[in-house]
This record gives structure tokens, sequence and C-alpha cells, in this order.
């Protein structure tokens, strides 16, 4: 099937996380070598040698791992089940499917879809959702489905995400928002039931509210960065994926500033979107671990 | 005098700032010719040319620069004055005498001495002062007075801060805190009478309150930063003279977060000082501009 | 006329440069206001302030700038004559004219066709020349003429080159080199008659010949860049106009590296190519002054 | 004993390195347990996962390591051998034991002293070496032992180069040249018998022989860096450990440029020293792993 990576054939990603303790690491390479795994890599983390959390993320090349996958599946939960750890076994020759959501800017938007069809995203991107449609036809230009879901007046907008969530229900692995300027409800994000990544404009210090580029100008700020993260209940407040920043100076205008922080902005996000699809980030509490 | 550098003996230079309005550069630059200097550095800024604010840093050479002072200075009275501009003019070879003011931490109070001693740093170091002993000895190492001046218990600071001025009072053209952990008085900011530098750690997003590296990992931050500012009434608020980040993983425990720190703030520190005591610095309400 | 930018109406960007003396500044500032000109920025740079050379850029506003060029300019003539000094005058609001010469990848080509796109180069692209075809319908949807000029067999390139020189002829200010993977001749530089500007991938140390990324993969490079630089009969050797790097590990394969240097050369040749389009390049030798 | 750091008693750090096969992390993983180890951290690359070659970096902590070393030894050779691997187990609560070699400059060999002091570098400081004796004062003001072996007229050095290899052997792990100015010979490699860490400045593109810094300022480069690496005949040939840049423009003096890249230098060495002190760094052919 074409959306399957021919090169990637065969490959499986372990995560496991969970309470540290001795024999795990020994455990997982056992299990590997004993299903006929060949490890690839393999990066492994603990908060703390004592009672700290582990996170471990293994890939491996299985000949017919497709066929193998419920036997490999079935000796994982009989061999991390005493340690009370969590897992999950991806084929890598599946991409993950992102749904875009997107508003006026097309920054963001179009760096991953042009480096998706570079190749550089193993992913497929099945629609772009967008409460304009000025980036309708650059969005088709590529391939990809565009649908118009305009923004809903008013505070409640439970008429409008509950458009967009049909459109992504079992559609989508993970959802993005690229420069998407509507506030996200809680309830979204419960039923939505896959990934949600944003970015947003970062300082030193922050300017929280409206008019941050100016607010940050006023105040003479030497850099500004952008911030990739995990969607949560608190806006801008999940987990950090990925961030960076560039240097400006005191001629730089509040618009340059713009300009120069949507650089950052669509950078860093597909750092962070290629680091998601190919399973190299782990969520722990508040943050991240990024293999 | 020893404290001359007399490779920059009858340098100038000028600051100018104010209004913006046709014919200024025109009017300084043909100042300078008549009176005799070169221009060996220009640099100028409006923040908009339509009623913004204007800034200029004239560097010019003038053979016997300490004989002809007074009368350039009458002479950029009398030229700069209609325009409604504010001046400074400074002799580059006398350098600015700087005190740090410093706690248990040597990271940054050693880079400015050392940088100091390497010839780096435009500025005589005629002391320094810490509520803490244990740098003494290396302070004095550097040929640099070292005063201990122990932090007054409770809220009240009137008493050591009194000390401290009294030393400062006469001797110093600017202050540096170098890592210095107590809080400054509004009263005592009042009564110094010259500029003071600070330097703290910055993070995207800022983290409020005591712990901050400990809240960095717990949100697992990519960058750590630090910044270097005028101190001004809102602590940690003035206006900022430098900036800069280096990235960091979940790897780093919070120790090495506040090392990798320890880091970035020597060096922010060391650059906003340099670019302080060449008079490349101009504040302007709430920010500043850096030539 | 829909080519010119009403933002930038009656700017004017004046460049200045030679020979180093006493008087220059005021006798320019002096000259734009005696023009009824508004000097909106200034830079200023000497290479040495005893017999260095001298370097200006001035963008002044001036009523009704476009009827007063011919006075502007004798004016300019008769006051910098005297000191031996060159200058240019430009009307900012006219956008110069760029080619963009290109191959098979389409990482720089892009980038530049989007950023124009987003109004952030002061430019018009009359062309795309590639000897692919490949890029053809991405560069048409943005509005923009492709010409292919096949690459001819064998090392003598003088009719493709004649065919590419026909096209620019009296069409472009300058030219853009996007990933153009053809040698340029001598003959063709010399008949091109405007500057030419080149992207090309750096590392320290330099690694020679075919396969740099293979090469900088076997020697271990911790970072891998690239320069943008005026093209000069010294391939990859003319003067730099910008560089920039990024972090690579022992993980990243050859085709990453070469992955993560198409981001960079993307970036450094847009930021070359926006500060040769605002007049803030000035050549000298075999090095630029950036304003 | 004091040299020995308490907060790593009983931690091994066990580098794998060879061909690459099935097996091996199970193997090393099912090693460490059974020897009563709990792994703390496990860093794992390989080059290729077929035919490819495998290196691996274990760090466990294991009760009675001291008592329990000869034992795991024994378990290493036997569980080893039958896959063709090199390994090295090392007791990371013994600091490896680092000689400084230097010459006029200071900058990198006062930082490493002062990092040391601070508890930054898990080493000991047994001596500094140096063909002059500016430094003395400073370096035994640290407390460390200081030997003055003035370089040799003429290319022959083998009279002082035979006197510090009587200084250094057996009383060091490693030798960092710290800005040290002399040609060291491949003789003295040979019989050094410790690794060789060097520092040299490094641009885009490279600037062979004398006065780099004013070929670098005459080309214009917008970059100046610093490269860390081991020591081999071919002098500044040999595998990167570190590299890092900072911006410079037209402005920097070619003294400004070496000042700057001073700043480089020194926080390239420190890294690639603590690196290599930790046993982070594998070296392979002519380039490295870094863990």
């Amino acid at each position: 099937m074409s959306l399957h990576n021919p090169a990637l054939r065969d490959r499986a990603c372990l995560i496991v996380h969970g309470p540290d303790q001795p024999g795990i690491v020994a455990a997982v390479a056992a299990l590997v070598t004993r299903n006929r795994g060949n490890i690839v890599s393999l990066d492994q983390y603990s908060s703390d040698p004592v009672e700290g959390d582990f996170f471990q993320r293994v890939v491996f090349h299985r000949p017919d791992l497709v066929a193998a996958t419920a036997e490999i599946e079935a000796d994982l939960a009989q061999t991390l089940g005493p340690f009370g750890l969590e897992w999950t076994l991806t084929d890598q020759s599946v991409p993950k499917r992102m749904a875009i959501l997107a508003s006026k800017s097309d920054h963001c938007l179009l760096d991953l879809l042009w480096r998706h069809r570079r190749g550089e995203l193993p992913v497929t991107v099945p629609m772009v959702i967008s409460n304009h449609t000025n980036t309708a036809e650059d969005v088709r230009t590529f391939g990809v489905p565009f649908f118009h879901v305009p923004s809903q007046p008013g505070p409640d907008k439970s008429e409008s995400e509950a458009q967009i969530l049909k459109l992504l229900e079992g559609n989508v692995d993970f959802v993005v928002l690229a420069r998407y300027m509507q506030v996200i409800s809680g309830d979204f994000l419960e039923r939505v039931g896959v990934p949600v990544i944003n970015i947003h404009h970062s300082f030193l210090p922050a300017f929280i509210g409206a008019g941050p580029y100016r607010k940050a100008k006023e105040r003479g700020v030497k850099l500004i960065g952008a911030t990739a993260h995990y969607v949560t209940e608190d806006l801008d407040e999940g987990p950090i994926i990925e961030q960076d920043v560039v240097r400006v100076t005191h001629v730089d205008t509040a618009e340059e500033l713009q300009r120069r922080g949507a650089d950052v902005e669509r950078a860093v996000l597909s750092r962070a979107v290629a680091w998601h699809a190919e399973d190299r980030v782990i969520r722990q509490g508040n943050h991240t671990i990024v293999f």
C-alpha cells in the first residue's frame, strides 16, 4: 500500500515507561532478541536511579513484523506486566495521519506541507481545516484536501468544534495547530482523542495577552522565540516539545519582530512534528522526554 | 596618569538624544568638523522619522581633546539647544570606575575581574563589596580591594545599604550586581546616583519566585537563558541590555541547568558591562538602544 | 505603477564610499538637509580613521523625490567629487528585479518565492530559469514565468549561457543562484553585468570536491553551515554576505546532514537576498560591509 | 581517599564497541543484571544495523563495586569475547588525572582550572606545564603545581619533549593542550601513551597558516569558531570532539575577532574535556561518537 514506507518495512518502535527498577533494560533486550528482533537504536532515560521514572525507546528490525506483531505484544504484556510498565509498539513503516488546523497565516502550514512533499516528515496529511479560505488553493496544489469551517462568533465554539471533530473522527492520528487562532475548548480536547500540537511565540520575559510583539518591542527584548507543545486545558501551558530563539535589535520594528518570529515558529513546529511522528517524544506529567 | 588608556587618547564619545527632526545629523557633523574633530564611528537611530525619538553616538578624534573640551561643550550647548536635544560628551581615554557587588557565587565576579585583567573591559575596578567573605582572597589576587558588608537580617536593609553607599560615594561611575543576592531598595537606587547593572536567569516561559531551575526542569524547558539589565525600582524589570540562551535537554538535572545557566550569565553580563563602559547603551523609557 | 511600494514612496538610499577623510559625514548630511531630505537611518563605517576606507549608507525621505532626483545627483557630483568618493542613489520604492537560476533542488527556490509572496523581499521576480523542469509547475503557481534552458553537455557551456544571457538582458537587476548546479564561466559573469549571488554549504573544516556531506560525516563534524556570497571568477570564493551553522551529531546520517544543510542554506540565502535588495551590502575588495 | 567522589561511589561506566550484530544489547544488559548492577543511563549507537559498528555506554550502580570489579571483568571477557567486541570498565568515583600544557595565553588554562575548582570537571590536575612563566602564579593560586619547560629553539624538540614526558610519565590519564603553541612530534604522541586533546580556531572557510584572524578579517567572514579534537600525527586533523561558532561583523577588528575567538575556544575546550573525563567520547577511525 502506497502509504507505507518500504525503507522502514519491518521496523518496530517500542516505547516503555513506568517506575524504574533493576532489570528492565535486560528484560526488554532479551524480549527483542527472543522475538528475532535486531535493535537498530535504543535510548533510555531514568529520572532517578532510585525510585525514579524509567523511559525507553527501542527501534528494532524484525522480518515479517506484521505477522509477528500479535505474538510480540503478548510477550510484552507478559514480560512488562510484572514491572508495572506501560508500553506501545508501533510499525514504523505506517506513517501517522496528521491533520493541520490553520487560520490566515500560512508560514507554518506551508512549511509543513512542503517538508512533507520533500519526504522530511513520516506522515500523511489527510486534511487541512481552516477558519479562513485564503490558503485553500495552496493547500490543494500540494494534493491535500482543504475544508473550510468558519469560526463561530461569540464565546460558544461548540458548533464549529463539532464540525471539526466530525471531519477528524477516525481519520487522523494527531492534530497540528499551525497558527490556528481559535481557542480550543477542554471539551474538544477530550473528544478529539488524539494528541494536539501547538506552536506559539515565546519571549524572555513572557508577554501575556494581546500584542505580544509590540510589548516585546517596548521592553527592548534582544531575543524572540517560539515554543511547540502538546495542548492541554491550560492553553499555551502544555508539555514543551521544542523551543528556539533568534536575535533581534532595537532597529527591528514590531512588524520585523513578528516576521523573524514567524521564521522561528515554522522551524520549531516542523522539528516538533517530525519528532512526534517518529515516536521520539514521551509525555510525563507536564514535561517531555525527547529521544 | 596610569588609569588613562593612551590608545584612546584624544577620542571623544558624543551621545545625543531627543525629539527627531530634520537637520540634526548635519548640525552635529558640522559641529564636529568645525571643532577639528575627525569622526571615527557614527551610529544613529530614529524610532520613527515622523515625531520619533532620535539617538546618535559619534566617536571622534580631536588633537588636544582635554584642552578643547570646554569649547566643544559650549558649542554643543549652543548648537543642540534649539533642537531640544540632550547630550553627553565623554573622554574615551578615561576608563569608567566599576564597583562590583557579589554574594557567594563567583562565576560572574571572577569572569569580570579576569576580563578586566586581560584588557577586555575599559574600566577600573576600585572595589568589590560582598555580603560573604569566600571570594576575598581571589579578588585581592587580582589587585582589587575587597570589602565585606554583612547582610542585615530582617527586611530593613538600611544600615548595610548605608555602609555600601559610603564605600561607593564619589568613587564609582557604575555598579554591577554580579549575582548579588540581596534585594536593593528604592532608596538605595535613588541615593547611589550612578547606573546599576544586574544579571538574572531567564526562561521561556518565565518562572517566578524561588527555585526557578527546579521549576524549569519540571516544565521541561529546552532553552535556559540570562538577561542583563539596568536596575530600576521594579526588580528584574529594568531596561534590557543583553540576553542569550543555551540549549538543554531532559537529561540535564536541575543542578546542571543551573551550571549551564551560570555560563550564560557570565557571558551576557560581561557583554553588557563592556557595552555600558564604551557608552554604547542609551536608555529610553523601559528599553535600550545598543549601538 | 504596481511594481512600486507606496510605503517607501519618496525614500532614497544613498551609498557613499571611498578614501576616509575629515568632513565627509558633515558634507553628506548638509547635502541631504539642503535638498529638503530628512534622514531616516544612517550607517557609517571606516576601516581605519587614518587613511582607511569610508562607507556610508543614508536613507532619507524627500517629498517629490522623483522630480528632485536629477538636482540631488548634480549636488552629489559637485559635493563628493572633491573628496574622491563614489556614490549611488536609489529610489527605495522601486523594487530590484531578481532572476533566479535553479536546478533540481527546490528548497532555496521555493523559500525565495514564498518569502517574496509574503512581502518579505523588496523585489520583483521576472523569471526563474532552470536546467531541469521539475519545479516548473510550482514556480508558475506563484505567478512567476519559468524558462527551461537545458544544460549543455561537455565543458563548453557557451550556448546555454548565451540563451540565459538573452533572457536576462535588460530584464534583471541581480541574479540569484538558488542551488544552480552548473559552473558559471568568467565570460558569463562579465557579460551579465549585474551582481550574482550564490549559496553553498560550508563546514569547519572545509571539504573540497564531491560528496562534501559524506566527507563531513566521516570526519564527524559537529556543525554544518552555509555561506551566501557574490560570485566572482574564483568559484565559491567571492565576498561573503552571510553565513550560519546548525548543530549535528554522530547520529545524523549523511542524508540528514544534507537535509539540515538545506534548512541553513535557504535561511542564509534569503537573508543575503533581502540585504542585497535593500542596498545594505557594500562590496570592497574580497569582503563586504553589511549595514 | 580524598580524590574519589563519594557521590559517584559504586558507579561503573562500561564502554562497548565493535561489529554490530543481534543480541549485544540483551547480552550486556543481562550481564549487568546478573552482576547486581542497576543501569543508571544507557546510550547506544549503530552506524548501520547491517554490518555496521556498534557503540554502547552503560553507567550502572553496583554496591561494593571495587570488590566486584574483577568478577565483572571476567564475566565481560567471557560474554563479549564471542561477539568480537572491545570493552573498558571504569570506576566513575575515580577522577581522571589531567595535565595541562600551555603557552602565554591564559584564557583556556584559567577557565579549566576555575571550572575544576567549582567542581564542574570530574578530574584532578596534577600539573600544568608551560613553555612560558607568565601564568605560574595564577596556576599555583589554584593549588596546582606549575612546571616551566622552556621551548627548545630549532626544529628538533626532542629534549624539551623528553622533559615533558618525564613529568607526565605515570602521573596522568590525559593531556590537554590549552593553546600550547609548540608543534607536538609524532614520537611524543607515541610515547605519551594517553589521549591528547587540542583546541584550535576554526573558520568557514578554513584559513591555513599564519595570521588566520587577519585572513578571516580580510575575507569578511561572518562566523568564527573553535574545534576541540584528539591529537593525531596530522596536526589539527584528529577526531573532532566539539565545535562552536560566534557571529562577527565587518566592524570587528582582527584583534576583536581573536578576542571573540578566545571566548569560543575556552567554552568548546571545557565541554570537550568534561565529556572526555566522563567517558562520553568514543573514537572510531577519524571521528567520534559523543554520548
